[in-house]
């Protein structure tokens, strides 16, 4: 049980549903759940946890509600999970509380990384990450036992690890005959439709370079993406002595979720023990960059800074949706934002 | 660079050798240097490192002479890298300075843990653990980010890896005929005499598991052996709400060497980076019980308290010794071990 209230911004997509989950098992008190259009699990969830309010997104009114309740909630702990850039409003407003914000929505930082940084900083607001990866390096960073402020002397780099997904083995020539079908199958995680598809071209992994920049404060240069077809380690920290810190767990969003409610607590979870003899081992690879040339485009985009960032976002949901509905190869999402990065740098 | 000094206690042996290239590279001031018996490599590291001092403790007062130094030594950080019982006045006389102690003698905690502790605590000593083991552990355990007197509700249980030795993959009928040269030789550490014996059976491992439990305030059921032939995880921690923090890199004890001379700070090391892309991959397996009866003993006298500790490691070291001198067989070292705990519990 921890004594705080929480509100969620987007309650009813995958990471909305499993706070959800989470905060009824730590015995938090809803205070208002917000939804883009699916009104019916809205409901179900005002049912089953009695929040303040909920504002249902797609209505008229809905966004500027939205953003109302983020700024005017008196929840202890703000969690923005709306996918894509309509997270951005909401989330600069949840900072602006300068209560806890748990990010669960990519978007702010990468479209507007510099912003949202300086925003928890006038604010002097916690933002603790969601994402498994950037939980992990989170965790990890507290073994500069020093003084915070000696954190970026000490970090020598940060290593995202990716499953790599379903088609890591494949060749360029396979590639492009992958049906939307294929690659919303992934092996280790369940997530929404977008968030698979970008992990299948690691385009996920992409957008998580750009969001540890700005979390961490490091250079794109000292974030290294490995291969970790296990999904058991969630990423790992170099530090200038060479010593590497890492997080391990079954890879399961409750676990990151929860560490982002309790934070800098811990209590017991809603996932069993991870026991490392009963795995078949842990390797790691590199990414082979024709398979994953998102990659490389995301590299290229956090070089040359936020506007880049934000386009290659743009193109690449676009892209995507495009890839949903079959309207282009899956081998054409990279073509499409190389293309829209091109006209911008 | 580090502006501090130091002194070390057995500077002849394997760690004492390494910690002064290791203090030669920060460019730390060297005040005394004590040998037990090897007069001619103290020598010559008088030659090279400048001390104030040197004590040879073979020679007629040379123990006491130790114990001044400990306690007079003004140097900043003392290294107890004395091997043995020995190793315990000296390391109590370090204690009492107030000085931070880089603790590489397994013998004061297992022999005295609550003696050793208790000390630390009234002088207020830092005592920063050398053991590969203890300084991932060490390391690990900041990811409690609350206060550190929060920590030992946030622990689940520690997880010491091992490499196993050379013989994990034996029968027990095959561990009879080991020869000392055989025993020797260790795949992954290079390390004394005792320590790779103590390898072999494993009861290094059983002796960490005691330090373990006196520096991390845990019980003995909160900590477990794990096989991990590769040696580059060098221990984990797991938290109660399931997430487990490991430390991985090179085997290279120069590595927790200069954590302990830097803590909290980190610079440039003397190892190269650990590339996790170029490793074969990172296996665990439980310990097979008939081939490493040392373990259950160990655990055994743990629980059984410091007296039955000292008496294993005391029966073990005689053991070690016989063997060595090819008067029992390898087979027979848990025999006499567990002969010396009947007697007493």
């Amino acid at each position: 049980m921890i004594n705080k209230t929480i509100t969620i911004l987007g309650s009813t997509g995958s990471i909305g549903q499993q706070t959800l989950e989470v905060a009824d098992h730590l015995g938090m008190s809803v205070i208002a759940l917000t939804a883009y259009k699916n009104v019916e699990l809205l409901k179900e969830q005002e049912r089953d946890f009695h929040p303040d309010v909920t504002i249902v997104g797609s209505e008229e009114g809905g966004e500027d509600a939205i953003i109302d309740i983020a700024k005017s909630s008196d929840a202890d702990i703000i969690v923005t999970a709306i996918t894509g850039e309509a997270g951005l409003k909401p989330t600069l407003a949840a900072l602006e509380t300068g209560r806890r914000v748990a990010l669960a929505n990519k978007e702010p930082l990468v479209c507007a990384g510099e912003l949202v940084m300086e925003t928890a900083r006038k604010h002097n607001t916690e933002i603790i990450p969601v994402d498994s990866e950037h939980s992990a390096i989170f965790q990890c960073l507290h073994c500069c036992a020093g003084r915070e402020s000696d954190r970026p002397k000490q970090i020598k780099k940060l290593m995202l690890t990716a499953s790599g997904g379903p088609f890591r083995n494949k060749t360029p020539a396979e590639l492009r005959d992958i049906t939307p079908e294929q690659a919303l199958k992934h092996p280790n995680w369940t997530m929404g439709k977008m968030v698979t598809i970008n992990s299948a071209t690691m385009m996920n992994k992409g957008l998580e370079i750009i969001e540890a920049m700005h979390l961490f404060n490091v250079k794109p240069e000292q974030i290294e993406v490995i291969l970790h077809p296990q999904s058991i380690i969630h990423s790992m920290v170099e530090f200038t002595d060479g010593m590497i810190i890492a997080q391990l767990s079954h890879p399961d969003m409750r676990m990151p979720i929860q560490y982002a409610l309790t934070y800098p607590g811990r209590t017991q979870g809603l996932t069993r023990s991870l026991d490392p003899t009963k795995l078949s081992g842990l390797t790691f690879e590199k990414p082979n960059p024709d398979i994953f040339p998102c990659l490389a485009l995301a590299y290229r985009a956090a070089k040359a800074g936020t506007k880049a960032c934000a386009a290659m976002n743009r193109a690449n949901e676009e892209a995507v949706g495009l890839f949903l509905k079959n309207e282009i190869p899956f081998t054409d999402i990279p073509v499409l934002i190389e293309k829209a990065l091109n006209e911008l740098i």
